[in-house]
């Protein structure tokens, strides 16, 4: 086995999750993560954990949904069983085709979703984490060679966490203290509300509130949205690439949006339920680690000087505790990306705390 | 995908499991298995069960189980309480390599089996069906091509069930009426009770308390047996190769034995717990559709003009209503198959009901 793989499950199952003697573990493995699956069984073996092994089959999930009449029982009680009765969830991901799903009418997976809810909320609450294990599908989706993918993969995954968690300390303390976030770029002047949250320092690791491997953001959940904002960086959603979505909030919700590719599946996204109109989460990327866009959300949103919002569900880390309960519900999370590295800047409570990509306590940078 | 893939997911889903709208399903895809698991998604999802789908994976197994230190935590409650939620279990087996996991120490095997005791139980208090895709690891082990062994798979599986069933149950009636079964041949006089117990007609499906596709066989649960036994037909138990088995029986119980090639197994086989010195089945293969034996137990046991014996667990279906409890509660079921076509008879009460494999019925049968 690559040592890389090896190195990826042990950070995955230490650094992350944390896992300890005795804790039961779900780990659920895409269709091309076979190998970095070994390697976690092998880690989980080592802690003395217990393991249950999902198969998160693209092509079975597709052909299922697709043979359903739509009707779907809500969380089915074995599979919410087993989630209730987990510690820690361990997603990892890669398949062999990214568009697997494509040909799965919206309407059925907007369904499915509804009817999960309560199961989508079980695996929450555990300590769940969420990494990919590099696949040729994943490679060509990125532009890139096999090898160069691997090694931008574990360039990204293999680092040293508690420096970067140090560095973006600076950036939570900064929003915790805020109560205003504005963005200002081309076709972009967006306000958000960030009064009364906490911000999560994502430094992979449950310890931290962090549930990627990789990650390196920090990330809030704002309210109150009021504005317009252009998202440059293409992306994959629902199995469909987007491009160039504008989207405009009134009292914090969405009242028009348009895309230059697939719209439709903007207005889908929008249609789930309420929630799905307001936004569930602001992210900044800190992790410059991460050198390119690959079209995927787990590395772009981390990519140092971009931002990404999510429409839909919001993160309960990011609420007081006993306050939970107001965090955006919806059955949907779609992370949507914009370039903060030219000709932009972000604000709070009126103070430019980035401009052009660099941070306030960063050389060079120009208030 | 083959036309016979997706008419093997329809004969277990329908004619086997008798899965039902609103049935939660749990399905076990193995390591080579994906595209029946690709076809029983899809008719669960036409029959609009819910499923939550395992990945069976032998290398994960290994990995796993080499690196725990061997005390493993009893049923893990999130495992445990996945199977006691589901109506149904269907195991998707075929891998890529039968001997996956044969460097797993034997006292590592044993005591995860031990601990496993309650899974198992709740397993099997569901509508279980184990079946097999023919992957390119089963027909080499089959000693065959793989199209070759397709046609062999599919040949045992697609048939029509009801007609083997009604030819069956004549074998039930004189099983449930008798009381003693004997068994001989060369190197072999044993002699069993079948007092008090009830015979299943095992047609492939749950509705005959059958839970093996393809199947075709009758079967009991012996006690006090008495005697030899030489089991001439090869097979691989826990990964390795056993050959020309014999096994002494008194008061029930192993009390020699001996084996042509990996001996050490029936040992560790023996030595996992009580029940693993008795017997927990008798069963009587009557599938004249599979016509060679292909080392797989699940093909092999239901092949016409055979017998096999299983070590430890027995069925529950075998014991009546509330007696279920004295069923062998072994943490194993190993199988071991002889072959009754030539100079061999087997006796009921002291009447020869098969001899030289034609069953009393049959045309040119000698009393």
């Amino acid at each position: 086995m690559d040592e890389r793989i090896r190195q990826h499950a042990e950070t995955l199952v230490d650094w992350s999750a944390r896992i300890e003697a005795g804790d039961d573990v779900v780990v659920s493995v895409g269709e091309g993560a076979h190998d970095l699956g070994v390697a976690v069984a092998e880690a989980l073996g080592e802690r003395g954990a217990n393991v249950v092994t999902l198969y998160s089959s693209d092509e079975m999930s597709r052909a299922y949904l697709r043979a359903h009449d739509g009707e779907f029982d809500a969380d089915p009680p074995h599979e919410l069983a087993l989630y209730e009765n987990a510690d820690s969830v361990l997603f990892l991901g890669g398949g062999r085709n990214t568009m697997a799903t494509a040909d799965v009418p919206p309407e059925t997976r907007q369904a499915k979703n509804r009817a999960s809810q309560g199961i989508r909320e079980a695996r929450m609450d555990t300590d769940w984490v969420s990494t990919v294990h590099p696949t040729r599908s994943l490679a060509q989706q990125a532009g890139m060679a096999y090898e160069e993918y691997r090694e931008f993969v574990y360039d990204a995954v293999l680092r040293n966490w508690e420096e970067l968690a140090d560095e973006m300390a600076k950036m939570k303390e900064i929003l915790d203290e805020g109560s205003e976030v504005r963005l200002v770029k081309a076709d972009t002047d967006l306000t958000m509300s960030i009064e009364g949250r906490t911000a999560v320092n994502s430094a992979a690791s449950v310890a931290y509130d962090s549930h990627n491997l990789p990650s390196g953001e920090v990330f809030t959940a704002p309210h109150a949205t009021e504005g317009e904002v252009y998202f440059d960086v293409p992306m994959t959603i629902n199995s469909k690439r987007v491009r160039d979505v504008h989207l405009t909030f009134e009292d914090g919700e969405v009242v028009d949006f348009s895309a230059g590719q697939n719209e439709a599946v903007i207005a889908e996204v929008l249609d789930t339920d309420e929630g799905a109109k307001r936004l569930g989460e602001l992210g900044i990327g800190m992790n410059r680690g991460i050198d390119r866009f690959t079209d995927s959300i787990l590395f772009d949103e981390k990519m140092g000087d971009t931002v990404h919002l999510a429409l839909g569900r919001a993160y309960s880390s990011n609420f007081p505790a006993g306050q939970e309960d107001e965090a955006n519900d919806s059955a949907v999370h779609v992370d949507m990306i914009t370039d903060m590295s030219e000709d932009s800047r972000m604000e709070v409570d009126g103070e430019v705390v980035q401009r052009n990509g660099t941070f306030r306590w960063e050389d060079g940078f120009e208030a």
